[in-house]
């Protein structure tokens, strides 16, 4: 455990076995990725990894013209880091280029697609469709505890991460499928110079953790861990969608049932995030922070401030302190409109 | 240990309590830096807090014109993978300018002074010394087992990590003690960004070993892992001393003895590499190789190829082994001079 190395035979020479193992299994059990025949790339955390692929795509060799970097997009709303992990560096590889919806430049790009979304929970596909783009699959919320598992996802580079799957989000561990060699190659340059791999602790507990959650989706409802989470998730998502109902202000997104390969039956989804939506034109951030919720607005997910972002995923209480706060927004609130 | 946040009451939320303060203690205990009033930021491995560095000297706000990105400079040789990293995403906020000793450009710079040196071990100071300049102190290799401790260093930005402290490397810890509260702030913005944080399980693990290694130096020079290190990097020192001594090829450099305050002894410098001169037009790392000894050559380091790095921290029998071939060659090798 004292080397930078892990498994100098592969490609990822930072890569516990262990957790490569765990990671292969898991996706088998669950159902939600093709992992066989994949590079099994770690980082340190997904984020890293969304970097790495940027880097894959756009560096030089990758097929892209040298002179300016290429444009980033992901569809509105997205997740309001993409654009600060892809811009702080003032990068002359790649460059945000917004919402992938109003994109209309020629030439190479790279398209990020966050399905199941953050913040918005929907299930997505690439909008922009031209023979240029390049696709990252940011799939951190394909679990089923979030989203039925409609079919084992099968895209040239997906996104994983600990923090989501099971949320351990202090071992920051992240993983990412990549089809294709090269491109994986480039991930593992990424992560070598921007950190010299991966914290081994981290690998090693997550594969233990990871063991024992694969081990309990062989046994009952009860020591199935992403079942437990299921239930849990609808019953969170009960109580908000009563009070939501019941207020004069909110509204949340729909979402279709569907059947769920994993739980074997059917199942809407139920996301991490509440996407909360106020009546036109009422600032929903300012509005909930007034009443002592703390969100984060529409504007930093690249759509309008009439939407906040919520976390469902807090401790028990908390969430129904939050389900409480929200019940006691009345309509008659004035004082922060449009502002 | 599942959040994201370690303690949300320090400018470094994702820096455990006890990392913190077991590397307070044992830069008390040492004596090689001050740590007192000293923002302690952790990162993956001291690669990520030298970015983290560049990034806080370099972002906008840090008094940059924002056109052209900041020149870095290191006095050659210098480690190799700082134009790597400096220039691996193409940044506009700063860029390799090479050796410090030929930097002529009018402005702002940031100069990284390595001491000791890698790869030569030679205890620097900065070379450029102009009113524009900042600086980073690389001060991974300022422990007793390498270098007489002959005082606490105290630099605006000082690095170190666990992998040249104790050899921990595939922990990924490195830490920095940062004297200014803005420039911190930043740096910690860069990991945020960039990994949201660096792994509780390398995090308390280290914690936990630095503890152990503090306490040892309480005790005995045999349980005091520093004596017990600087006493077996002595003994390679002068085992390979008389291997180049006899031959007709290789030179080494000298280092002259000094006061450690740590051992209270005079000692001179056992640094972690040997920075082998080969005679002129010799191409070192060549000649090792077709002799099955791995190095990296001068060129790497910004300087000539008649140099080449060897690492002396490999397991006691490779250390053997490697002493053997480099007595066996002999000056009558003529197959790769000058190619």
């Amino acid at each position: 455990m004292m080397s930078y190395f892990s498994d100098i035979g592969n490609v990822c020479w930072f890569l516990e076995p262990q957790l490569s193992d765990a990671i292969k299994r898991l996706h088998h059990t669950v159902g939600n990725a093709v992992s066989e025949d994949r590079y099994v790339v770690v980082g340190t955390g997904s984020t890293q990894l969304c970097q790495a692929a940027l880097y894959a795509l756009a560096s030089p060799g990758a097929g892209v013209a040298e002179a300016d970097p290429i444009s980033v997009v992901c569809a509105a709303p997205h997740y309001s880091s993409y654009q600060e992990v892809t811009d702080f560096l003032r990068s002359g590889l790649y460059k945000w280029a917004g919402d992938a919806y109003d994109f209309d430049k020629d030439g190479p790009y790279i398209e990020i697609v966050t399905s199941p979304n953050n913040p918005d929970g929907a299930i997505r596909e690439a909008v922009v469709n031209r023979k240029e783009g390049k696709l990252i699959h940011d799939l951190a919320y394909y679990w089923p505890q979030y989203t039925p598992i409609t079919r084992p996802a099968d895209y040239d580079i997906m996104l994983f991460t600990f923090s989501k799957s099971t949320g351990h989000a202090g071992s920051r561990i992240g993983w990412a499928l990549v089809k294709d060699k090269v491109v994986a190659r480039k991930m593992i340059k990424f992560i070598e110079v921007s950190s010299i791999g991966v914290s081994k602790e981290s690998q090693l507990r997550a594969a233990k953790i990871l063991g024992v959650v694969i081990e309990g989706c062989q046994h009952s409802a009860s020591e199935n861990f992403f079942e437990y989470s299921q239930c849990l998730m609808a019953e969170r998502w009960e109580k908000l969608r009563d009070v939501v109902k019941k207020s004069q202000i909110f509204s949340l997104p729909k979402y279709p049932q569907e059947w769920c390969n994993f739980t074997s039956k059917y199942v809407e989804s139920h996301p991490a995030f509440a996407w909360l939506k106020c009546k036109e034109d009422t600032n929903c951030e300012g509005l909930l922070k007034a009443h002592k919720v703390l969100t984060r607005g529409g504007e930093r997910f690249g759509v309008g401030k009439e939407y906040a972002r919520i976390s469902l995923l807090s401790q028990g209480e908390d969430f129904n302190q939050f389900l409480e706060r929200l019940s006691g927004i009345k309509t008659t609130e004035q004082g922060i409109r449009t502002t």
